[in-house]
């Protein structure tokens, strides 16, 4: 096995904290976006949208998604679950990590894409739309806050892919400038929590 | 169990689909978005986002986002498999079906969101970004047409989850004006299979 990693995206962060805390080792290779290597053609073979994370198996199959690659890793490494440890807490443990990256993680990638020098010319940056994503994603972290009242962690009793994407989602928000108010203490008390766990600098 | 439905949802739909697949039968509660009835403060309560679908299980349990909803069914009533039969099989059928949404799918919702009579006044629309989503959803066509030559199916031999959001996909760009070019002839061959379900119109 392999992983094709981006040092630098939140998503391929997700993957490298999921490994991490089953507490496996899986050879690395960082991809550095300079170099072009995720659009030379034996990498678009194994990946047509050039994208990382990508897990490359034994035998060839490619499984990119960090999402997908987690759930892989969850089968072939059961212990700690990540994912849930029922139907009911798998399908809870799913629909909150998808929220947290389709409403707060992804927009504050647009804010970064859509304003940042670095896809200045490659992307057309639309300052509309940053601004847009900007409000949405500062909304999300107001339900997020709320579903951390009385919480360790966000789903079950366990650390789970939930509280790694929203780990993730707060961290980008620092590097776009959408940072979690003082007010929201549960949110602040979550961070203080799963910031400090060993894995979190994967 | 009952599923709060919005008729008109591409995302409500993947969920239909997915239930007339497994041929049971789950009692539906149309919403009406002219009422505001997701808006109310009980709907709210079950999902604070106030979105559809939305699955309530008889202990009260909420599930929401429609790919946990499937994946919770798919524990509980696992013939036929629409998730994949292996490891391998269950990471690539979710990669696929992710990369269909989120590179195809919510583009073209995104379209419909920013130029739509129906959303102006709520939201912010934004020209230029329906414009660039249209770009990309159209790339997307194209990666997706290379994808299915030579197989019935998108990701294993039997129709799967990712084939219900490529379809779903497809019939949000008919309402957006983003269709499959005639050239592209593995996706409209694959498009005559799936659009001939019987489940094709749930």
């Amino acid at each position: 096995m392999k992983l094709y990693d981006l040092p630098a995206s939140p998503n391929a962060r997700r993957v490298r904290i999921f490994i991490a805390e089953k507490g496996i080792e899986i050879p690395k290779q960082e991809i550095d976006l300079a170099t072009g290597y995720n659009k030379t053609e034996s990498y678009l073979e194994k990946n047509r949208l050039g994208r990382m994370p990508m897990l490359e198996l034994d035998d060839g199959t490619c499984i990119s998604e960090s999402h997908a690659i987690c759930r892989y890793l969850e089968e072939e490494y059961p212990e700690p679950p990540l994912l849930g440890r029922t139907a009911i807490e798998r399908a809870r443990v799913e629909m909150w990590s998808r929220r947290l990256e389709l409403e707060l993680l992804r927009p504050l990638i647009d804010i970064f894409t859509h304003t940042h020098p670095m896809w200045k010319g490659t992307v057309q940056q639309i300052p509309d739309y940053a601004e847009d994503r900007k409000a949405h994603a500062t909304k999300s972290l107001d339900w997020f806050n709320d579903a951390l009242e009385g919480r360790e962690f966000l789903v079950t009793d366990d650390y789970t892919i939930a509280d790694i994407t929203g780990q993730c989602a707060i961290l980008m928000g620092k590097a776009v400038g959408v940072r979690v108010p003082e007010s929201h203490t549960h949110l602040n008390d979550w961070w203080g929590r799963v910031a400090s766990r060993p894995t979190a600098r994967a």
